[in-house]
């Protein structure tokens, strides 16, 4: 089957792509003395991971129990489940324990730490955490110099069937830089906050085997890794405009994009209408902020080279209104109705959560497989 | 099972309140004149369209074949599939109307309308077409008075196996009004503009007996339908953020809300921390140009009683940031780790979207029932 045989929308993976970005950032994390974990949560496929992992059994990260139960199905048995616990979620990671998963997962309270530990006596489990860290104020975590994290560090080894595995952080605010010297930075306070959380634990005589950072952004431009044992990514897999706009790839890496159909024009406007709205696109707007807005996605030909500087400006929920970027106005009747093209993600991970599956290509035209997604939670 | 028994998050459908906005606008179009053809595009679950029905076959609107091929498979007959059609659709078209589906499709260019010649002696078929009239710049259509619209209905009426059934239009802009006096502005001009194209084709001797107008906002306050056979409608089902924001719906009348847990706290900041990020809600931002920005949700209690001025102001793909609109700090003790919310949607149609099935409830905190969607195209 040929892409321009495929129904539209859908989403195409150009597999090539995919292992030349995860190759990159694997042995730059290796020559950096550091582990890539790479996390499930872009691609949810079995299929795009084992090429990330280059065929070896390492351990993966994910956002929700779903992957950590799919993923484990699929072969996977190192997983840490990097969204804060919750009490109600603990039979499940128990269930997947149980089966032999070494399932880690995180906290950032006392409360949770409590919960794991309660959990881990009602299942007869030896439950590895996480102390989540803030290094950015992006999201959760502890303050580094906070006292919680000796409170938690505490619980979590008093020997109640928890097993304090180490400390976590994810430098979210690395994508709104806007050049390398702003990820630089980020990323040398990312590794200097949670190497002091760790030295902390280590100085109170709690241990601290695992010192886990990561976000694409910083793992790409980081030039220090000393005192960190794992680098945790995702987005580098596919790549996307978000990053293209702060440097961390070029347009031509992106590995993802969606095939879709010229379904109308608006001569007197220059808009050229296709069957991605944001419901094959999503809502993302991730570049909205950056130096170059480029709407909700770049536009390219079947072959998946950019046009010009089209871009899909407004969306509907099944229609994508194509404009030019510059101002110029578009000559709508050089992409008649039913012809295709493809659109490149603002956000890898958003656009990849509308679809089912991915058709996979190696730079051609020729459809080489189709891989299924997991959802839901 | 209760509510706080679910796993989260998951999506939460309130089929009282959907019955309540259902059964007013079918009896509002009646009292006008008009037959309401409810869209299948923001439930895309086939419980939820009966409801809406009233437990009579009535004709539908959908957004995509998938949606087509579901509610046919689930006894529903008379369907407006309302996106321009592309000629490589035509066979899926084809083979839904040789079961007995009477699907009419939608074009707005010769080529088209010639597409649907070709397709129907291909298939030996006689397939019902719609001209699209555009009545706002939204979008799609033929511009009222554009010579385009005879040389389609010619085309569509010289018997070549296609039924020119009439005119087709929506007011997507009516989302944008700020006011109940913008929407009635673009109610009537909805109506006015698609009359005058059924009027210019009656003319030239062509049929038109369908005109076919709609929008949640332009069919919830319009006052005058003359010349209007039916009025389309999806949002109207579930309301939302939107809705609310523009006068159409009060918030109360939300029949969509996201269940959530809380997974963290930032008290330095007054932030709660939850576990519905954009993959929970979506990353629309849809009341981001109202009066009031909504954030990416209206934040309520696990009963759906709206607390204080709350709402999730940041997303990530599995975390939420709730914050208090109003620029008070939060006391996150107010919501333990663990302790269950739900989030009212900015846009229902996208929230939905993100999810695979419904939690059922008529009020209370009993789930009655899981009822599914379908996905994809």
């Amino acid at each position: 089957m040929r892409l321009s045989e495929l129904d539209t929308p859908c989403l195409v993976l150009d597999k090539g792509k995919v292992d030349r970005n995860c190759t990159f950032l694997r042995e730059r994390m290796h020559q950096l003395g550091a582990e890539l974990r790479v996390h499930g949560k872009t691609a949810k496929n079995i299929e795009a991971i084992r090429l990330a992992m280059s065929g070896q059994d390492r351990g993966i990260t994910v956002s929700t129990l779903k992957e950590a139960e799919y993923f484990f199905e699929n072969g996977i048995t190192d997983i840490v489940y990097a969204v804060g616990i919750v009490p109600a979620k603990l039979d499940r990671v128990a269930a997947l324990t149980r089966r032999g998963c070494a399932l880690s997962v995180i906290c950032d309270s006392v409360a949770q730490a409590r919960a794991c530990e309660t959990a881990s006596r009602k299942h007869g489990i030896t439950l590895p955490v996480l102390i989540e860290i803030d290094c950015d104020g992006h999201r959760c975590g502890v303050q580094p110099g906070d006292p919680l994290l000796l409170d938690i560090g505490r619980i979590l080894h008093r020997g109640n069937g928890v097993e304090l595995r180490g400390v976590l952080t994810h430098a979210g605010e690395s994508y709104n830089c806007r050049d390398l010297n702003c990820i630089r930075k980020l990323a040398e306070l990312e590794r200097e906050r949670t190497v002091r959380c760790s030295e902390q634990l280590r100085a109170d005589g709690l241990p601290c085997p695992v010192v886990s950072i990561g976000s694409t952004p910083t793992a790409t431009f980081t030039e220090n890794l000393t005192g960190i044992t794992e680098v945790r990514a995702g987005v580098h897999m596919f790549m996307d405009l978000v990053m293209a706009g702060i440097g961390v790839c070029e347009v031509s890496d992106i590995a993802l994009s969606v095939l879709t159909s010229v379904i109308g024009h608006q001569k007197d406007r220059g808009w050229v209408i296709v069957d991605a709205g944001w419901m094959a696109l999503s809502a993302d707007r991730g570049t909205a902020s950056q130096q170059v807005d480029r709407g909700y996605g770049v536009v390219c030909d079947i072959h998946g080279d950019v046009v010009d500087n089209l871009m899909v400006e407004t969306v509907n929920q099944e229609h994508g209104i194509v404009t030019h970027r510059a101002g110029e106005k578009l000559d709508p009747d050089r992409f008649p109705i039913g012809s295709m093209l493809r659109i490149l993600p603002s956000h890898a991970c958003a656009t990849g959560a509308m679809h089912n599956s991915y058709q996979v290509i190696d730079g051609g035209a020729e459809v080489l497989a189709e891989w299924q997604r997991t959802a839901g939670w």
